[in-house]
């Protein structure tokens, strides 16, 4: 993660018409470029199916996408002339990737690059196996400078089709040239979790079983399903969110003290976590669907009333889970992970609560209650912490009253960068830390991939709410509740 | 420290025409009442030696120092005319108490109070002694209630002097009807050391030597020693802030888990503390006196200079000095505390510098310094905490900035009450918490009642410095330095 230069390089992106590609990695690419670090040779070599499209036509898009996402004309004009370039990929055979590895030769004699490159596949999950064996038939796996591969989520759709994946990846490429993309990686606040605490004696002696009742980590999404129907139908909350995002964050939170900052051992200990959790039982588990309801004053309709939804669909919008980790700094210490389509707002949210003081010893006076403590990390909106402690409130009586110590992003750092900006940044460097390892990929399949004897029943909830009943028992088995700070 | 009515009494001032009654004891008691904590049936019997003044000149007295105290003139007239007495004292021999003891049975049967009673020392501690001895000799310490005795700081002037005071005391008093008073403990914020300590695992967790590095209480004034030359001539910093305010605070940061709540419980932790205290060697010790400069913009004179002073004074108007705890929980934390006058500016601040990271993780990054987590409790101006953090300073870069999460009592609850308040009203209902226990009395002059030999010899600093440059090098010995949150 040391700031640099970027090494001269050409950039392919398979999937350039789409929306991943117009949204956010151009506006990323441009932005690096217009801090000064993608350096002066580099270029973006755009790839996909569409034949009638041409170098010219591809920067006339690329201008509109930047505009859209609020870059000033004149600089995009300039930036997409003289990097963007546009490959039609003839086909699936080998034939279109032979002639794509020419047109890659060809630009980077022209400029002048040494031969670094990275193949970014922003496809649809069903295009990653044929593009990746092709690569690796047509010798595009070998370049005289390095070569990257980028693969975008979902990585398999359960275990065996991730272990196939990565089988068929490693075929062609070192694990060392593999960037598995999880954006939630390339947030700030979420990157700042290490930080957080392994630079902070503070939050890391308190980061244990002795220390911590439970950990909840929340994932709550305003929006129903939308136009991925057909998508959502076959994934589910479970592959869509739990197993990706939901689980990175857990392993960053959980994870022992790295032996150093870089990829590899970061990335052992986060698969160490999942290798340290225990499989889970059908009770440690809430799925649940939304139905007809109320958002911010709207009707909203049920999930089965979507446009092109099946009337009896079983796909999941929701889902609570227990994790429990057994280790010597977790074991007996729940980790509670809940995301859902339709909640009453957005909010990607961390909340540790403490445990309570061993002895009360303010229980002698009237109105005086302890709380637990309670450590809020909001990764989104308004970026920051608050922890939540009691202090006396002023007068003469003894009432405790509990307030938050709290911090920020936006008061101390103004607007973060968009995630797709810091992770581009760290493939052209190499740094690997941000991106997911094959063994944690598999390992938080292995967690989820579910057979059916082991999920529960589908448990409704109203859009607008914060999910299914049974999602609050499971909490209060052990006497927890969900929380997260009120909305600012 | 239950909140609820004071049981009818008559309170007793002596000192009622002096400074300390006029600007604190009436105010308190007015603000008191309007509160309607007082109830209906007390009255207030100020006691002084002015014979030419009587229940109506003292009454015209007091409304003065109310509306000087901002308070409005309606309520105070009525409030002055119903409840407040005047006493002449004739003389020091007994009949004048005897006098005195005939005036309050008399109001108390005027207004049919059950005799409880509380006399009020807001005296120069030259009278102490004989008005302590006249009460019990003249049968005062005992009535048909209670009786309570409140003695104002400074408790002796070393401890010889606080040991007979205290043995003159108890010959008459129970140690459960005295009130040693230390106004430091009735701040809302002082009180709250407590609370934050003992409510919140959070920061008891992290309250030892495992944790933490050292611990620094500052007392800075921006004063001179104005018009109390006289007093502070043979007092000096280490009598008048050292001695009292500062090792209070001590033992409040310092103080094991009591036992309860109950005064008793939290009074021997503290005692504890200072039994625990290794005595002071020289090395441990800078006195410091202000020479002339410059504070806010303005030349002020030495502390020789100042009006009525000998130039050849000694006295110290700064003390830094270094505390050991010899318990398992502190032994080998370092706690500072330092005072004085003439500083840059106003400000009561306990710092806890916690322990560095056992390792540095993140040293192979650029630009890529920890910082060791710091815990500031701001006792006055601006109540509140601030504990400094790590964060990574958003970019493509790995740099940690410090940040601090904050809490401001004034956001959270408006302006505090004055610790008067707080102290009169524990007074009146018997809560002993907030006074020094004759053990601590002694305990903390045991401290710094200091042989010539262990004096260290004076050192100037420049008034509007923060003390002199061996009060640096005390911190410099152990890699500390002295650490305040930078004014607002």
């Amino acid at each position: 993660m040391e700031h640099g230069r970027v090494p001269a390089n050409l950039f392919v992106i398979f999937g350039a018409g789409g929306d991943l590609t117009q949204r956010k990695l151009l506006p990323a690419l441009f932005r690096l470029a217009g801090q000064g670090v993608l350096g002066e040779r580099y270029a973006v070599l755009a790839v996909a199916r569409d034949a009638s499209r041409d170098d010219v036509g591809f920067r006339a898009l690329a201008r509109s996408a930047l505009a859209a996402n609020g870059a000033a004309t004149d600089a995009t004009t300039a930036w997409c002339d003289r990097c963007l370039y546009y490959q039609p990929l003839a086909g699936p055979g080998p034939d279109a990737y032979r002639a794509l590895g020419a047109r890659i030769e060809a630009i980077e004699r022209t400029l002048g690059l040494p031969g670094n490159r990275t193949f970014y596949l922003a496809l649809p999950p069903s295009a990653f196996p044929e593009t990746i064996a092709r690569l690796g038939e047509t010798g595009l796996n070998r370049a005289p400078g390095w070569v990257r591969l980028v693969v975008e989520k979902p990585f398999g759709r359960d275990l065996a089709s991730a272990r196939e994946l990565n089988a068929l990846v490693h075929r062609s490429f070192a694990e060392s040239q593999v960037y598995r993309i999880d954006h939630y990686l390339g947030k700030e606040t979420v990157q700042n979790l290490l930080v957080f605490r392994f630079a902070n004696t503070v939050f890391e002696s308190l980061w244990n079983r002795d220390r911590v009742e439970n950990v909840q980590i929340t994932v709550a999404e305003e929006l129903g399903v939308g136009r991925r129907a057909g998508y959502y139908e076959s994934a589910g909350a479970l592959r869509d969110m739990v197993q990706n995002h939901l689980t990175q964050l857990l392993t960053l939170l959980a994870m022992e003290v790295p032996q150093s900052m870089d990829a590899d051992s970061i990335r052992y200990e986060k698969a160490k976590v999942l290798r340290s959790i225990s499989p889970l039982l059908r009770e440690d588990l809430v799925l649940g669907q939304y139905t007809a309801g109320a958002l911010r004053g709207q009707t909203v309709a049920g999930y089965r009333e979507e446009p092109g939804m099946a009337p009896g669909s079983a796909t999941e919008t929701y889902v609570a889970v227990r994790v429990e980790i057994d280790s010597w700094r977790w074991q007996g210490v729940p980790f509670y992970l809940r995301t859902g389509k339709r909640m009453p707002r957005q909010l990607t949210q961390i909340a540790v609560t403490f445990r309570r003081p061993p002895v009360c010893l303010f229980q002698a006076f009237d109105a005086c209650q302890i709380h637990p403590n309670r450590l809020f990390l909001t990764l989104q909106p308004d970026e920051g912490f608050a922890l939540y402690f009691d202090v006396k409130k002023p007068g003469e009586s003894m009432e405790l009253e509990t307030l938050p110590l709290h911090f920020h992003y936006k008061e101390a750092f103004g607007v973060l960068d968009d995630a797709y900006q810091t992770l581009l940044y760290d493939i052209l460097v190499g740094d690997q830390t941000l991106f997911v390892h094959a063994e944690e990929a598999e390992g938080s399949w292995r967690l989820f991939d579910l057979p059916a004897a082991r999920r529960p029943t589908l448990s409704m909830y109203a859009a607008g709410s914060w999910g299914p009943a049974q999602a609050d028992a499971l909490l209060a088995q052990r006497g927890h509740h969900w929380d997260v700070t009120t909305a600012p």
